[in-house]
């Protein structure tokens, strides 16, 4: 769906199309970001046992504090790489528009699917309805990135290189979500540590960064 | 009202208040798109019988899921066509501005019946206020686009084609709702799927799009 | 408290900061909005009375849907206020910020106090604090644009008339809310009447508009 | 880190990163100052009891009212402590987003901790979590303000006055948070007025300021 064949489909002043899926793209995570802590609930203690079970009710909430902390880190990944893709784009399309939206879906579907594995961490079929959801924003974004590149969105600046380092990046993201989810049949939190290691492996700077470096 | 005659109503420089109208838009949609998901509340089992129910449950979710994923779709297209208004508008005035917090109202209400269909899927009446909400949303979309049009708010390049198409989409909506509202005294089920019939034909590059192209 | 005596105070490049309190704005009124529809809960019929009772059970939250477009349209009186003050400002400095943080302080009250209204329609003390809550907001909004005048915040070709104009339609807005207290100790349901009378005035072009026509 | 070792991490238009990163920033303090007041819930009073009691209930609520507030204006401390730092700043690069990305994590955590002081403002144990929360908020801004100076992400004017400045403003804040934990084994409620000076100091133009002026 080339931009000349649909009038409609034309948004020749693409910034301001940017601006305005970007600025929906940064309200979206912004409030999926913050919607997450909503389900990390203050314990309820009575009264007479506050002073020697507060504390400990508190630690017990440590499942869905960490659960909170991958969420976000991960979410933190989405974001980045949305905002790298948006750098390196010229403008959007309708269609382009639309593969945002669903992308949208999907992350907004985070705290849900969160809220499921901090409740059931130790269930393979929460661990992985929480690694297929991340795939499927990561697939979002990789259609993005595709679609981008084929209807000529990409400035023309935009390297080999550059394409391929982001294809790989979320194809990495894909590969241990992934392996997350059969590891998940076998111990569903050694499964969690697998998905922990996607934000790991992109805060550090660490082998992907040493190999695209060179 | 034009814009000489009331000073007050007068925002010499449109584009700032476009940008801030906007924003405002893009943060209710942001919001409306994440809150759909509160509606979908991960179900809770007792401890004994979760690895034998949990998947059961999850999927007894599914007409939560729907609604979220129609709705979520039908905000997009509101989102669009909010947009695309504004890509043709060279300003607002306190009129527009005043239709476009009307328009957000029914947004904001978005969330409270898309709940109610989903709590009540068989009942005529919840599709009913779900298809009346959304027809509210479409007819106060329509008159922003109309009223533009009236106070020589749209830039002059506007051809009449972009402004013929724009309201020819806006009234294929509120026809199918309106259609669904109709099947829902026979069939409350088959109503949600002449709902969910506007995303589709939205997004898929259908007749809709043949048509204008020629 | 003048720029030139306070050099963290000084924010030179006053776009940035407008910009952003601006942006912060947007975010809180948008949330505000969206919010207030959580008070309106979807009523739980139990299965074998759904079909006599839903749309009777739907009907009874007309005091929470009404409250629900009340506190949208004041809101969106307040969003228009301050977008107004802001299009007639040059920039911002630190204490203009502060209070900005104490009008959204104020603003992020009214779902508490709208449920609070919504749920005790009938008593005193619950309009009283809904209207001294609004009351509160106006009277920051009043706070900060005499502050901008005071402290040199205004483009130089903001008139006097323009100045008055703002100040008479909070104090407009403050004088029905205060009313509505006195009005609530003879009647409650009397007393939300003229709190609707505030939206009421500001949308119509009655005769706040036509006297300031003239 | 430097910006020339890792091309992936140089953002080269570093105003299109700045603003989304500052985008992002304001969404996610609009929304954590919004979620605040859901922490103040309405009172459920019997019928019957209602005119005795629903005064007497909402001001029980005194507890929440106060943590909202506290929690709010430290909110807004951030949030110009952030705003200042980019202020200052030319870019952003791929390390100073991620520390952006965790110090929102520590900010979306205010609305849990806040909560739990103020179901439990007796506790020592949720005096020292909230106020460990706030802390760690601020070092995460000092390490940002610390990175970016180290980085070469300062815009050239900025002078060593403003950098010495910062950085003290956030060190009074941990060294008052810190000295609330330590009055917390005294006196919980002690210690949340420890608590409260931060935003009184920041906000009443007092000794840090004259300091400052000199």
């Amino acid at each position: 769906m080339s931009e000349h064949r649909q009038p409609e489909a034309e948004l020749p002043e693409g910034t301001s199309s940017d601006r305005r899926i970007t600025a929906l793209a940064d309200g979206v995570f912004a409030i999926v970001m913050t919607l997450l802590v909503l389900g990390v609930e203050v314990p309820q203690v009575p009264d007479e046992q506050i002073a020697d079970r507060l504390l400990h009710e508190v630690l017990l909430l440590w499942p869905r504090i960490a659960a909170y902390a991958v969420s976000f880190l991960v979410l933190g990944i989405y974001w980045m790489g949305h905002h790298t893709q948006f750098h390196f784009m010229r403008g959007v399309d309708r269609t382009a528009l639309w593969i945002n939206i669903f992308f949208f879906m999907g992350v907004c579907l985070v705290p849900f699917t969160t809220r499921l594995v901090s409740d059931y961490h130790g269930q393979e079929v929460a661990v992985t309805l929480y690694a297929l959801n991340l795939i499927a924003i990561d697939l979002l974004l990789l259609l993005h990135w595709r679609y981008a590149a084929r209807a000529d969105l990409l400035k023309p600046e935009t390297g080999r290189a550059e394409m391929r380092h982001a294809t790989r990046q979320i194809l990495i993201g894909v590969a241990l979500f992934a392996a997350a989810i059969a590891v998940a049949f076998v111990s569903p939190r050694a499964s969690l540590a697998v998905i922990l290691a996607v934000p790991v492996l992109h805060i550090l700077p660490g082998p992907i960064h040493i190999h695209w470096t060179r």
